[in-house]
């Protein structure tokens, strides 16, 4: 039974479905009848006028929002776990050139205004140190925690007082929002660019990068030709996007995974690490308890010594997860 | 009818077929069952030992490659015609760190030692000039034309003596292969690294890169993840691969391209620049022809003022190219 | 007797009188006094407000200020034999963080709006083509020849129309200020950025980069530093500009030296191969005639199979000048 | 009286001297007679060959020594205090092509074998995360501590084990020399590439970067050039680095500020933060007693809240010493 991660699920019919229908030749990259459909239907998710861009990965996705934000010779303040700063094999300074991760702190992976600002305050205003161009927040986050609306303004307050500019790395945004019960806006407010995930989701190979102003888009657009992720039978990727925005299919497998971990969640107790609000659990757990779940058949990842880390995905079998919270129940 | 480009054709149902089979949860990145066997399925063909890494496009696939063979100093020795530098949105200069393309002549769009020389016996031994690294030949060409073997070989023998990596550029390999009639090792013969592409040959978003010297492949693993190509459920581009190489699909769809192609050069006659010897035709026609042509129904792009570019392939209804031949012995 | 190159020539005794002024201690980098009077005093010069960075080569200087005016997937419309294509080991490639230099045509490496039309207008307004950023011009051009104003003004024109950004390689804008008579305004008309140059004209170290837009300074501020280029001890280098400055010693020693020159051409008839309008002479002659004049006690460059380059500096002696004449006449 | 920093103090006289000496027209960048002098003096003061490049600061020198050991997707352990990371303005980022700065810990400034085992160790052996190529030590340290030669081996061993470059910033090595007593090649030993600094001891605007691997030095001659740091008139840098060397000035004038620091030290007490073993001294005192002691004409900076920096030069007059340490013991 499969904890691993949501990086490696099915694909959902659905979107296997609007891939096939995707099949008849169209215009290359995205100037198809699919791709060009984007803005609009990512306009209608956020209430307002965005430029929805397609390509493979969350990394990509990440650096190439970045790369629209932030010149070569200045920096990106993000949490010290962040994704782009651990798990991304230094693509952001591949993208932007060679600038700079500004590591902050908070609580479960989540930056606040005072953390930035611990940060940011100490560089001196002079040429002899990076000055940050950006701040990058993950929603939801590292652990597994959404940022509220509330938190979400300060830290844009925060960013806009500063001229900064503000990324939302959405790996799990799905799961954020179907947490939050709010709308997608809400859960992205005053964020210049959204790399909006699927891929976790039921997605095949798109990600989405939503920008709320056209002028970054263009930049992105260059810069992702030049990276070699302008595919050029894009219509497939758009497919993808489209298929989990109909019908809000996207909140729907979100649901689906954020319940089962509410499931595992809920037989935790003491062990949670984190509140649980999204896919994610991590749990305090010995080496023994560790080998004892295993035992009964359930893959997951250790997390350091006395930890380990639980993702349900968009088609966790209902009776994994509640086998699994009876195995952790009667650790 | 279609004879705009091979890039936006529809997936081959082989390709489809593998991918689907492929939607059962395995590892994720590069490690799940099917990426695992892409090294040995790709030996085989070349009947030596090779590394094989998939990736979403022919311009990741080019500059990931050339990435393990020039050092940001260095320079790539290309064809001004060359697809890394007309058509990639300066990804070299990106993914090579601002390296240098050093442009050389030849005859439809092919390098020979010769222009190859000519471009780098003036440049001076010192430090004011960037010194070239690697050479870089497309396979079949931008024209459309075939290096045979004893071509490669003695560019490959004086890249050699001058220390310079040899990549081959294969976005139409397979055009090149069934043309070329031999072995696929003939036909990338002392190659350090094949950008082997199989999106414009029936593939959906794989393409594969195959070192012959697994301390190059070592170096693209990890800028392939760092530019952001390392996508999580890999098995699916891996699934593209094998199914094209099952049974040499690969070769079949090819041969069928050129079919095509052939059938439509058979009619045109003088008006060919360049030989037939992949799925490209290039002929010289008049603006006013090329109405003619596509008030028939044919899509196909201008080449400047008094040519046009026609593409077939792997799923070119053999009428059509008939009634395209008859279109053009009628002008 | 030295006719070589004026880049290697002594430094005038103003500029070491000036550099031994600065000895004693002050602010580190450009915090110091001296420094601090460089706007004021290019300002005077070029009757305009202008933010002015001491660096110590041209090569910096050029890269700097176009790291101000192009992003990194833009490119950079120069000569074919300007410096930055030519003699700088790839440093635009490296400081533009691989935009791509676009290479023009132009009679005696000077452009032209033509020129530069000729390159840009092909290239398509899609993602796929490196789109123009800059234009950089050379004054006075590698072959030693002057832009009139009005021939900057139709260039910069251009420039603006077309959103690009207008540098001037200044390495010898001394010589032609010089030449053409008139005010260093005249002489960098409309550019947004120079590099001026004084390391050619009797300076030891020190090149300024101009702009004449403050906020693109600020840009290259953090640029210079970035790059290594923020000397602690900047005051020895803003001495040397503003010795050079104090009364117009860059135009006196940049006559000198254009004096010699045509003192030289005046010598060489139809041996010219441009016109000499600056402080360079190319001339026809054949390896044997090389031989002749070098057997005289005369250093100078071959250039290539046929011509030699001839090079005079603020010190050059006339009865060099003199004597050089007559070994070229009697050829 | 100036304790601000030694980056700003005169020019020492030998220097001047040697400078004015080079005036003579020679070769051009490092192809002049003094040049070409320095590997065989620097191979004498190191005992064993070497390969010596001139540059004009010590962030060039740290960059352009670690870009011949680091990759692009690589990463460079050092301390969390080191000026790269610290006050460089992000140029390791830009030398190095977005390479990664890890940051590590260590008492004073200076790193121990356990303190990189800490950072590298939990490095993930796969593509996802940044692997270490080289570690950079700084002697002496940020702090003004000097590494002994037995604390250097250890992590000399270490990085030989684990396949990473040794680089040394030692932009004050002089006075980690003068301290340590011993010979330049032990307190530099077993590392690959030194910057041994001279303009904070002495010298104008010349550092040296000390290669021990030939290869390494040739690739650092193009990246040299490349970043604009090759100097045509190169002859007044190398002759000022010859004449620090000289009977041995920069042993001398590194122990007279030495000397002058011990002055100051030894009124400090327990005010002390760090070992003096250099010439800066870092004190524990309020900012009632910074102004008290600023009050009696001495220029220092702060160094955060509740504590003082001072530096002493090759100049720093033994009477201003007398004159702190009265002013310190009488706080």
């Amino acid at each position: 039974m499969q904890f691993l991660s949501d990086n490696a699920a099915s694909v959902h019919p659905a979107v296997w479905e609007a891939m096939k229908a995707a099949d008849a030749p169209d215009a290359p990259y995205d100037g198809d009848g699919v791709s060009q459909r984007l803005d609009d239907a990512f306009g209608e998710v956020f209430g307002r006028e965005c430029a929805a861009l397609w390509v493979a990965t969350g990394t990509a996705a990440n650096c190439l929002a970045l790369s629209a934000l932030v010149q070569p010779h200045g920096g990106v303040v993000c949490h010290r776990e962040a994704h782009i700063e651990q798990d991304e094999c230094g693509a952001p300074g591949f993208y932007l050139h060679g600038a700079k991760l500004m590591l902050a702190e908070g609580e479960s992976a989540k930056l606040t205004p005072d953390t930035v600002r611990a940060v940011i305050d100490p560089i001196r205003d002079d040429v002899h140190q990076v000055q940050p161009h950006a701040v990058s927040i993950t929603q939801a986050s590292e652990y597994g925690c959404s940022y509220r609306p509330g938190e979400i303004a300060a830290i844009a307050d925060l960013a806009k007082e500063r001229g900064l500019g503000l990324h939302m790395d959405g790996a799990r945004f799905a799961n954020a929002c179907a947490f939050l019960g709010g709308s997608a806006a809400e859960a992205a407010s005053a964020v210049d660019a959204l790399s909006f995930g699927f891929v976790k989701n039921g997605g095949m190979s798109a990600e989405a990068i939503i920008f709320f102003d056209r002028e970054l888009a263009d930049i992105a657009r260059y810069r992702r030709k030049r990276a070699g992720h302008l595919q050029s039978k894009g219509r497939y990727l758009a497919a993808q996007l489209l298929a989990m925005l109909d019908k809000d299919l996207w909140l729907a497998n979100a649901r689906a995974a954020n319940g089962a971990a509410q499931e595992v969640a809920g037989a935790a107790g003491d062990r949670l690490m984190h509140p649980v609000e999204a896919n994610e659990i991590f749990l305090k757990c010995t080496p023994q308890e560790r080998d004892a779940v295993r035992a009964q058949g359930f893959d997951f990842y250790d997390w350091g010594e006395g930890a380990a880390r639980l993702v349900t995905a968009w088609n966790t079998p209902q009776d994994h997860a509640i086998k699994l919270a009876k195995a952790i129940a009667s650790l």
